[in-house]
């Protein structure tokens, strides 16, 4: 198993990205796993000593370009051949990594992920979820979170679908809930796409429908997986990381309100395409850096994506 | 100033809508006002003994009928014409209340807004905003927050009109700051709506566009006003009022979270209609109802809606 990691990504890279590997290592005692390190070589090799990372773990892949934050994607793709989010695409459409993980710039694995691998044949679109601190204690998981601001119905349908194959396979929730995002609890009830997408979710024999979420459900147990467009969905999210800061700024130390943490998630997932690609908060840290290993080599051991085809070949 | 009041919203009516009122007259000293209930009168008239709200200071108009709050409203209004909703918007339409103030069904109650009395010239749709407690202790308004699922363009221009009019003249925030909700910072993003609606903003004399705001800003004091369409805003709104359900469930006592308790704000008010409406929750408790006819006061006291009407004219 082939994962390859940006190490030039996010707002503490390499440092923190390094000791996140670190962290997994520690954590996880996995024979077959070989990480393939993407980066400055000159930055990457004190780190990788000082760190004192097993030489058998990894090889580095020599990068001297490093896709900023703010770049606009295609055109960064296009011009930094030799970044390393470039370089990262480049070993996974050859085959050479099996899952790319990465803390730049969002935009750039986007394009990345649909342009050098394949989408899920019958996918409509490629999804982003982030998973959702449940106050019962279980994980929900929202998609889309911000790849797709206009949807049709059709996606919404297929956001359900992959969600629940997701959800079941690495949270392991059995027979999850799917809820559509909504204004209100009766059917009806929304905008000209909540209402269209309701009847086509109720009829989708793949998921357990349950109805309608509103805003109020996001954090109970009413849904496993909630279904929305990604321009709420990004909301919903970008507000649900607020939570944490404030819980911090006001000095509230209380278990639950610390899930709100999303460091410890690691990072979303895309959905929808052949293999494993996961984008990270650009303030990543150590954690989360670990957390999306894990969260890689769990997708590769359950071949979640290959369940996510066969779900949406089966629609 | 003749304000009137559905006494029979809501989940604990009549009771703490009898004690909203008693609560607002031994916190205020307001010479001309008087207020007009609506309700059973034989539920009303002990409840007003036992809580002493002295006779000078209101009027009972006995009605028969009941709105609940899962009626259709358009059906319910036509056929309950002795409802206290109903009766409560005659009134209105005929000049014996200068406001009106309900937490019962807010279909009807927007229903009733809509056809009792007149939009204000200009205006392409009403509109429903909410509060928003700020960490830095200011008050922020969010609309719309569900009257106006799909909106236009146009619509979220002339929301960000009315809603800096409001901040202005009720919360006193002088040149308040308008932000378009989107999903992310820099002007282009975002879904086609918001992608249209920025460049009008942007050209918009009238407020003090700052551009956009995000998820994680919806408490932060970037914006004082916040606009979006109906349906991502109804989303933000529950998602903020469950913060303070959250934080109850979790014994957190906070002087930032308390002040999610949306009771605190009352209610809130149609914007673009010739007279104060004011929806409250059906959970409205005494001070919820105190703090609706408060507003009522201060709507009328500064005339703002007279100033919407001015700018809505003058855009």
């Amino acid at each position: 198993m082939n994962i390859g990691i940006d190490m030039m990504g996010g707002d503490f890279a390499p440092l923190e990205a390094v000791k996140g590997v670190k962290q997994y290592l520690l954590n996880n005692d996995f024979e077959g796993l070989h990480l393939v390190l993407f980066g400055d070589e000159g930055l990457l090799q004190p780190l990788l000593s000082r760190y004192e990372i097993p030489a058998d773990k990894y090889k580095v892949v020599a990068t001297t370009q490093v896709i900023d934050m703010h770049e606009h994607p295609t055109k960064a793709l296009k011009e930094k051949t030799d970044s390393s989010i470039a370089v990262g695409f480049k070993y996974m459409a050859a085959g050479k990594i099996d899952a790319f993980i990465s803390a730049g710039n969002t935009g750039a694995m986007m394009v990345g992920a649909m342009f050098s691998i394949r989408v899920v044949e019958g996918v409509l679109r490629p999804t982003i979820s982030s998973v959702i601190p449940k106050q019962d204690g279980t994980t929900g998981l929202l998609l889309d979170v911000g790849l797709n601001a206009d949807c049709k119905p059709e996606q919404l349908n297929q956001f359900a679908v992959m969600g629940a194959v997701f959800s079941k396979y690495i949270f392991g929730v059995d027979d999850p809930k799917v809820g559509l995002m909504n204004v209100g609890e009766e059917e009806g009830k929304g905008n000209i796409l909540a209402q269209a997408a309701y009847p086509m979710l109720k009829a989708n024999k793949a998921i357990n429908f349950i109805g309608n979420v509103e805003g109020r459900d996001v954090f109970n147990h009413k849904a496993d997986v909630m279904v929305c467009e990604g321009f709420t969905g990004n909301v919903v999210l970008k507000m649900a990381e607020s939570i944490y800061d404030i819980a911090q700024s006001q000095h509230i130390d209380n278990p639950y309100l610390n899930r709100f943490n999303f460091e410890i998630y690691g990072g979303t997932p895309v959905l929808g395409v052949e293999k494993p690609v996961i984008i990270g908060h650009g303030i990543s840290h150590d954690t989360a850096f670990s957390n999306m290993i894990d969260v890689a080599v769990r997708m590769l051991n359950t071949d979640v994506l290959g369940k996510v085809k066969e779900a949406i070949g089966n629609m």
